[in-house]
């Protein structure tokens, strides 16, 4: 939650004389996104956001990004579009950064989503599937199966040091995920967003209206993206009030689960999948936590977040055998 | 610059059922302001900012800082304007903090103001004190002159630890304005904003635009509102490209004083007690600077401020010996 990247006056009107925007009237830093510097910015022909990219996108995968969104706004699908300069081009650089201008899209990121809400995100990630069944760039995940096995070297003592008998359930978890071979299940893969959490998709009240920050999206089995999902939308804090017991909420699953199939029906081998691909996605990001927990020096700008918030999950995943065990 | 205070889906949404506003459109969290959280909030009926008060304003000030935006754009002055709910109030309660909504105002924040802006800067400030004069409302100066000596208390060593031999100039800083009786000179003393650093006025080009964040207002001598002005806007970092060595900026002060002036001259006493207005404002911003340096726990989500630009600011004063020294 910062900005990273400070834009100076000459530098801004540089950039804005090489769009046919008009004349700027706001320009706010804004407190959102972990991994790259964004801007609220308004001209005299319309709102929009500025993105800085900052180190952990990759410069080459760029144009991938750009690519995504403009394939999917062209197909009416609800996301910011790239806004190109007057060369016909969208992404140019800003304060030594590559940075593009995306159109502004109204709505709401819930904090604590409602079981419409994750309805209707089930709806539109089906749709933005389908909508992106004919794009035609291609992008390895780089945070897919193959990649946890090395994110997990030379953790093991970590993950003990935050709860005691964690890295044996983590390396089982690992053992058990490698003995079902996802790479290899035959699953439709096409473009996924794989990061779609809460505070990238908008709502206007219980009405989906669109999806940001494609920044992880990449090559890979739809119905793993469903899976990211069924663990950032469908978890929540015990009705206790305890922030340590983490538990599935059924409804909000099966109703993320039908509305994605209200859209597009899951074939049966995605079926038999979900549970090995819940797990897997709550031991990827499980794994990419505990590496910023561990790395991050204290008194960094943004907070890592904890990772036993997916070991909840992953402790709940172990134990579902069918899809039925998430409502579907 | 952060968002200290997250909003609910739910406390938001009892929120803007007490004003008639129309349905939310956008709600991001601003990355500016030290002082209070900041939300850019949309409906359908128009663009807003939302500020939650975090602990370092008084409560019992809100209404003081309600009335003077009020009273300002009752006047026509450019500044938000605090938005009333269905009851007639504007001031209300959110996640546990004093909250207000009041109106988005157009415009950018310089980074590294032009000489054009330092004019206009000059003529928003006059303009504002003229609007101001009959504002019936009163606040004492709390980080006025007679506060200087109880910030320094005990912080010697600090400033020592800063730069060898600051300490002894800083003592002899307050023994000079001590002996001035700023509290006591005969100055036309009403309403000042006593904050406006280049960070809280807006510009459209080099055309002022308005003035933000009035949290520091207060009743004191209108001629110190002007030296916190030359302080903030009319120094620079050195044509070298070297930060440590701060430069006063002939021009940019002349036309800062020149604009103030074309709107109100400036009386006889008000000129000669400039240098040491000015002196006394450098030496509130390092003093408050060295609290909030000493006192901020490392790994806070703020930076402190370096105190040692206002060591600089006060070298540089304390050579001056009459107006003309800054251009007026």
């Amino acid at each position: 939650m910062a900005v990273y990247t400070q834009v100076s006056d000459e530098a801004l009107a540089a950039f804005l004389d090489q769009y046919a925007l008009g004349r700027p009237l706001a320009f706010k830093g804004i407190a959102e996104g972990v991994e790259n510097s964004n801007y609220y910015l308004e001209t005299s022909t319309g709102r929009f956001i500025l993105t800085l990219f900052e180190k952990r996108v990759k410069a080459e995968d760029l144009p991938y990004f750009i690519g995504l969104k403009d394939h999917l706004a062209a197909k009416g699908f609800p996301c910011p579009r790239p806004v190109p300069g007057k060369d016909g081009q969208a992404l140019r650089h800003l304060e030594g950064r590559p940075a593009v201008i995306i159109t502004f899209l109204d709505g709401l990121s819930p904090r604590r989503p409602t079981t419409a809400q994750c309805r209707a995100l089930g709806e539109g990630l089906a749709r933005m599937h389908v909508a992106l069944t004919d794009f035609p760039l291609r992008r390895e995940n780089s945070l897919g199966p193959d990649s946890w096995p090395r994110l997990w070297d030379g953790r093991a003592a970590s993950a003990d040091a935050l709860q005691t008998g964690l890295a044996g359930e983590i390396a089982s978890d690992l053992d058990d995920i490698a003995a079902a071979g996802i790479p290899s299940l035959a699953l439709p893969r096409a473009t996924i967003h794989a990061d779609l959490f809460p505070d990238n998709a908008f709502f206007l009240g219980d009405a989906f209206s669109g999806v940001i920050d494609f920044y992880f999206a990449c090559t890979d089995a739809l119905a793993y993206d469903l899976a990211v999902c069924l663990n950032a939308w469908a978890f929540e804090d015990s009705p206790s009030g305890n922030s340590d017991v983490l538990q599935y909420n059924f409804s909000k699953g099966a109703n993320l689960i039908a509305g994605y199939e209200s859209v597009r029906p899951l074939e049966a081998a995605e079926r038999d999948a979900l549970p090995v691909l819940a797990r897997g996605a709550a031991l990827r990001f499980f794994l990419t936590r505990l590496v910023d927990w561990t790395d991050t020096p204290a008194g960094a700008l943004v907070k890592p977040k904890n990772p036993l918030e997916y070991a909840g999950r992953l402790a709940f995943h172990r134990k579902v055998t069918s899809i039925a065990g998430y409502g579907g």
